[in-house]
């Protein structure tokens, strides 16, 4: 049936495999995608949306790194959204609001156009191991499908169990099977397995409500997009809109606390603790008597809309009464209930950087499987599995991403030092290097590497140089040339800023919190670089950027170069940690568990202390 | 939950369900279609195409009255065909490949913007039922949905069982789960059920076929369409291709003959005589050495392909290597193997004309459920069902076809009347006044009937007003308007048909065989009638049919109207034939069982002989 073995076979078609798929084929590996139903690829399971605080700057990363998400994201968007403007540009996040059937549909044309992608519908229900090293898939059919690696991105498909007031059943998503055997056998093979759990709000029939009584939350007026590429920028776009739940609605919900499945003991696994549940929400803060609810449209032209904010598994019934008393939703009818699903899950310090498991060689996790929440955190550990996949067989260097180059590193290192116990979502808190992972830069800080390797394109990486020299050259510019105080003073004015007395630097002048760019095009010279030099909006931004923050970047930079030095120091494979009678025994029990590779990656694992970190620089000879 | 009782409860979302709830809604009933997965409405689950001989009359029936199907069709078309353009006009019939996510796309923006038509995603796993009457659903999670009238549509998701080789798993659809709890409840309510089979063919990568090796097979030069309203025609079309098995494939696939469910006993329903799967083909026609398999693109821009004609449930291992003995398929990749399914099914002849049950009112079944196959036999069943339901629930007289005026009668009465042991599917040889119902007056005969019952709009009668109004100007043009020799020679001459001596009408003349529309437009004065009077293409050929088919339709009309005597004689309800001890005793079996409304289909039933008619006409008077 399949005489030729594969490279890389991907289970599962959601933003981990589809990513997986898309950067293995694109790297020439000869690749499989073989999913329960090939018209849900690119599904997404929960809000139509992508990006957000962290998230988005994820987003941006993957496309940096050539792969789909940004793209299929730009295409498929009704709205897009600058989150943070008014912050510094670390926590500029881009998000947007797809439609859900195009963002599926430009998945799956994505991958239809990919060379060495193939697909297959079927469940796979168990691995093929040979010597602890994966040679393929077996599915339910029976089939056996020959690869030499596999990526495993199972989602919440692994004994799937929904859950709505009191009743339960199987189930991967609403009105979709679950899929068994993996887990069994991964724990067969010594694999360590939990549960988690996460959940989604009802969807609701658009033509029931009452806008009127909601706050419009419209797009950005000049809305930018994901991909560095030359995706398209929305012309329309349609609005979300919010509304608020009430003291009334909180009792409403609390009327069936007794027939909740996350109070009456029936669900026993952890969910997002940062995208709780409805019910969470008034039980966990009680004094708050209200909730923000943002009612997003699923679609450019469908009537469906999804409840962002009132995630929840109590009985339909209950769902229902409390939604009727929110404002807006007096005459809300349900297209589906919301429910929980409780689902399989790794301790992803079972994994090492690169997402291949430590017990099975060639075999690798991505998404959910690995506890995280969030499409895309599953979307870039895709990416990586799919890339490490590909580099692994050709007997390449792992590509692996520092916590200081981006928001993918700082995410798969967290998983794989400090595991994780709920699941898993980015924050810009977990980035120690915030200041440098932005989402301007995402192209400057990976295209290369990502062409290097094989995956990002010639164009995207020309597009990136272009950029980066077009704003060096600007940066230079406003520090080699200075203005005179008849020129400058006008605006300063205007804008409540001091008055110089004499010429100075440009440079000096726009690093003045008050003063943007767009007060610097005011003047003739600026003005008449930007025409002469052709720079769009991109360069105008990461010029501002780097002009306006030089001085925290290069703070932080020094601080990550400090902490590049412990990540130099590698620590052995297989390194004995018990024969270190001076380790405290947590450290020497955590250290054998999760295997740093650097002294830097053992000072993160949880109960290791600065004293641990000096026995093991002290015996490595440093 | 749902506070508000339904008039029309429509459970199921595929052609049968979608067509129901359309026309409910659209007269006026508040309907609620429950659907396993909101996803999959209108989703084709087999080829990917709309029409074919007989079928396609059905969909031009289906539009005519106001149902959705045609529009559906054209607005997703990515071919199209009119069929036997060669022979008499009875025998042309529309046929469209169509793009199946679009296809699915369109019918679920269509119904959104149906006013009145609710949505809920549900499993309904049982009726509510009070003295023989249903009053609701009831759902897997137990809620309970009041509705006046409920229409069943479960396609084949009834205990739906598929099979693949030796192996056998639940499912409705490939990826989908089966549905349970209606046919057990049924039978308690003394309902007989049965199990029907049908099947598809493997789905396969169209990057892997050599379409050089196959014949392309084009859509028309100026293709038409389905809707007699404004949708558009297509610009560009997408070509099919075929190809045929050999008897290398033919050995290839007995050489699993051995693990085939069809042949070891495992599959005990039949199938679709007049769609079989290949190893039936090739079982049945041992003499036949080859059999023809049509490719058809999935859509636009997919690169997915249906092999048409090579429907299978042998296993999957067996069904790869015959097809890659297929010219073209040499290098050919599954996306997913063919496979059969076992449904139940509830024998028609337990329904009234109007697809009410007799056993508990206000029930009615449409599609599969009725042992029919084929999308446009199911859609237009709930169509049917659907207007009944609502006039029954506001008092109004039944809407039925006779057989002489919708091949949509011919389907319900044979339904009815005769039943079906295995998977019915319509053919012009079923109709005996088939010459009466063409593609082409679909609008003719249905659209006034339609606007009088509330669902045609006034648009679409003013439509078919024009239409009949110019058509009959311009057929009493021809009759009234003479041509001279001198005119009409070079003409006849050229298209080898005998000479006129002297002046003759210009009807007489256009009814020679040869002599076509486009020869008459050479004439001036027909040229100019045409332009005066603003005459489409439509009326063009609607005045051509008049013309040459006068004769032929006149005969069957006047056939027609001897048998409506008979369809006059009414039997009255509950009538007990057993007291007519001259009755056949077969005779008094079946039609106490079938308990046919007029005489005309009494003697439809089988088992009835004319001697039982006669018996019957002398006791009721006539």
């Amino acid at each position: 049936m399949f005489p030729e073995q594969y490279d890389v076979i991907v289970v599962g078609g959601g933003h981990a495999g589809a990513e997986a798929a898309a950067a293995a084929a694109n790297m020439g590996s000869k690749t499989l995608l073989v999913t329960m139903n090939l018209q849900t690829i690119g599904q997404m399971s929960c809000n139509p949306a992508m990006g957000g605080i962290a998230k988005g700057q994820i987003v941006r990363e993957i496309d940096a790194l050539g792969g789909y998400s940004g793209i299929v994201t730009d295409k498929s968007a009704i709205q897009f959204k600058m989150l943070n403007k008014s912050k510094g540009p670390a926590m500029w996040s881009p998000r947007a609001q797809s439609d859900r059937m195009r963002f599926a549909e430009e998945w799956r044309l994505a991958l239809e156009n990919t060379p060495n992608c193939d697909f297959y519908q079927e469940m796979v229900s168990g691995l093929l191991v040979e010597n602890n090293r994966v040679i393929g898939v077996r599915t339910s059919l029976g089939l056996e499908i020959r690869g030499k690696a596999v990526v495993l991105t199972n989602g919440t498909f692994l004994n799937g169990l929904i859950h709505i007031g009191e009743k339960q059943f199987g189930g991967g998503r609403a009105g979709e099977r679950a899929a068994t055997g993996i887990t069994e056998q991964l724990r067969d093979f010594g694999f360590e397995s939990g549960r988690m759990k996460t959940g989604t709000p009802p969807r609701v029939d658009g033509r029931s409500l009452d806008y009127s009584a909601m706050i419009p939350q419209p797009g950005d007026e000049r809305p930018e997009k994901f991909s560095y590429l030359d995706t398209p920028v929305l012309q329309r776009q349609r609005d979300c809109h919010m509304s608020h739940t009430s003291a009334k609605v909180h009792d409403l919900l609390r009327e069936g606390f007794d027939r909740s499945p996350m109070f009456n003991g029936r669900i026993k696994s952890i969910g997002p603790r940062y995208c709780p549940s409805i019910e969470d929400k008034i039980d966990r803060f009680a004094d708050k008597d209200s909730h923000q609810l943002f009612v997003e449209p699923e679609g450019w032209n469908t009537v469906e809309v999804y409840v962002n904010g009132f995630s929840t598994s109590l009985p339909e019934d209950v769902q229902f009464k409390a939604l009727k008393s929110v404002k807006g939703f007096e005459s809300v009818k349900f297209f589906r209930p919301g429910y929980a699903i409780e689902y399989d899950y790794f301790p992803p310090t079972q994994l090492k950087h690169t997402l291949e498991t430590k017990l099975v060689e060639n075999l690798y996790f991505a998404g959910q499987i690995n506890g995280t929440t969030g499409y895309e955190e599953a979307a870039s550990q895709g990416l990586m599995a799919g890339i490490n996949a590909h580099l692994r067989l050709n007997e390449k260097d792992a590509f692996i991403l520092q916590r200081d180059e981006a928001y993918i590193g700082v995410l798969i290192d967290d998983l794989i030092t400090k595991g994780t116990e709920e699941p898993y979502r980015m924050f810009t808190s977990r980035a120690e290097y915030r200041t440098l992972l932005r989402q301007d830069n995402a192209d400057l800080r990976l295209t290369p590497k990502s062409f290097d390797i094989g995956l990002a394109s010639k164009e995207r990486l020309k597009r990136m140089e272009e950029k980066e020299r077009k704003s060096d050259a600007f940066v230079n510019f406003f520090k080699d040339t200075s203005v005179l105080p008849e020129a400058i003073n006008p605006i300063l004015e205007r804008l409540d800023s001091a008055l110089v007395k004499q010429s100075d630097k440009m440079f000096k002048v726009f690093s003045r919190p008050k003063v943007k760019m767009e007060h610097m095009l005011e003047l003739e010279p600026v003005s008449g670089f930007v025409e002469d030099n052709d720079l769009n909006r991109e360069v105008l931004e990461q010029t501002e950027i780097q002009v306006k923050y030089s001085g925290y970047i290069q703070k932080e930079k020094n601080n990550a170069d400090k902490l590049q030095r412990l990540e130099n120091v590698k620590i052995p494979e297989n390194f004995d940690y018990f024969k270190l009678k001076s380790l405290s025994f947590e450290a020497r029990e955590k250290l054998s568990a999760i295997q740093p590779v650097t002294i830097a990656q053992a000072a993160r694992v949880s109960g290791v202390n600065p004293s641990d970190i000096s026995v093991l620089l002290v015996y490595l000879g440093r």
